[in-house]
């Protein structure tokens, strides 16, 4: 094993890591100068190393995102062998393509920015849309921890009914739902062509008296779920639950999301912060390892 | 003369380039989602035309580089023939050289960032280090405004003495001296060997009764400015006015300033800020649109 690096790392994340790969864990000097400019300095000799640096895009995004720059240009000139970025939320995969003319696609700029400075490896978690990756080029690797999430909480619901938030997002409530042993379905919107009244139900199944389990790469302010959420109790469900690779949980998200009949946000430690009390973290630090190794990364 | 895009343009700025350019100002849209992620929207078909974007490094300086990145790669994507990015101030310049092992070159690192989305010209003013400009290539201009601040106040100061802060950043306070027909020299610490007191003071000239003008690229904090307005004005000058490109004045670096003597920061409109009151800010505008018409860049 190289060296590990923690630069921004996600709450317990750096240290499950560093245990689960026998490594030693040494953190790049990070701060901000009263001007606002960021610095980072790497703390030990790294030419010739393969370096594994784990980071987290958020909170402050375009913070990381400078820091994980300037961290990256860094190693490569220090003469560091490898360069492998574990960056478990990555900023920016939302604006995947031009909604509307005359947008950026996002996370292209960033992907492509990155492999621009000769980053080697880069493996992210539950990539909102795995396919932004290619312009990474051949080093990227997506690895999904809802299955590790649903595993961890399999004998605490009963009578379980997994959802995806739509029809297009199917892929990842399959995945939980294998685990879980469950049924799945997705949710849909339907409009009353007379009292104009907005529904959202399971396509098939009834929710009345399930363990409703809305599955989704993230929750960021929470509006959708609560929406869902709320309907969902109004239809019967038994208990609200949502499992999520990634709990932002921006504003009164956690409020809302309570108020809505959400018991409990099922989620991995892949961001920097301190959680809210709804939500039930998950330390991913020694399925992560486990892939890093048997990727060849670690 | 082509597209003239406004992204967070310093205060005047664009207004005034587009007047004397005798150009049509478009302003990009920019926003901040909920969760802190930036975004930037072109408003105007780009295909096959020469694009002028101007920007600021400063306040908020990673969500500056952050909102360039996206606008620089997105015009790309849309077909723009060129694209000539006015960053009047760069963020980073001072990070020039690794003062530490294990520092990042932060300039580099963003120089070569830029250079990477293909950005055709950059044209900086009064950048820390010119030398660092290296980095992005034949592309990249640096103006002084120095001079042109020094012709605007010529008629306001009697009997000036020109200072650089050091002996190594002589070149800016000569050209300024030169305009003013003025002396100059450069500040020079000295410790006395007894008392261990420090002083601040010209290496040549003495101050009495001058109007003192201290030329630099940049203020931060104000801090080192301070201290050689106390001792300056403690040596008997009359006045003590610094003349820098950009001044950040971070903090309490106004009554730092004030208590300090100094009389007055002259300054250029290159940040998109609101100026504090000691600050006598200079439009810049013509003066740049005349460099940017004379390099065939507008």
């Amino acid at each position: 094993m190289g060296k590990v690096l923690c630069l921004t790392p996600p709450k317990g994340l750096c240290d499950g890591l560093v245990a689960s790969l026998n490594a030693e864990a040494h953190f790049i000097e990070r701060k901000k100068f009263p001007d606002g400019e960021s610095y980072v300095r790497i703390p030990i000799p790294v030419s010739g190393e393969d370096v594994l640096v784990v980071h987290t895009g958020f909170p402050d995004q375009n913070d990381r995102v400078i820091e994980v720059l300037l961290t990256i240009d860094t190693l490569k000139d220090l003469g560091a062998e490898s360069v492998t970025l574990l960056m478990p939320y990555m900023p920016y995969a939302r604006q995947d393509r031009r909604f509307r003319e005359g947008e950026p696609v996002s996370i292209k700029t960033l992907l492509k920015t990155l492999s621009n400075l000769d980053l080697d490896y880069l493996v992210v978690v539950d990539i909102h849309k795995e396919y932004s990756l290619s312009e990474f080029g051949g080093g990227a690797f997506n690895v999904s921890v809802l299955p590790y999430l649903a595993e961890k909480i399999k004998d605490e619901v009963e009578d379980p009914l997994v959802l995806a938030p739509d029809r297009g997002a199917t892929a990842r409530a399959k995945s939980v739902a294998s685990v879980l042993k469950a049924p799945w379905d997705y949710l849909e919107k339907r409009r009353d062509r007379v009292t104009g009244e907005v529904t959202i139900r399971p396509k098939e199944i009834s929710a009345e008296g399930k363990t409703v389990i809305i599955v989704d790469d993230m929750v960021s302010t929470g509006s959708t779920l609560a929406l869902a959420a709320k309907q969902l109790k109004a239809a019967g469900a038994k208990r609200v639950l949502a499992l999520v690779a990634h709990a932002l949980m921006v504003g009164d998200a956690e409020n809302k999301l309570r108020e809505a009949g959400v018991e409990r946000v099922i989620t991995a430690n892949t961001l920097a912060r301190d959680y809210p009390t709804i939500t039930k973290v998950i330390d991913v630090s020694e399925y992560l390892s486990n892939f890093l190794v048997e990727k060849g990364l670690a």
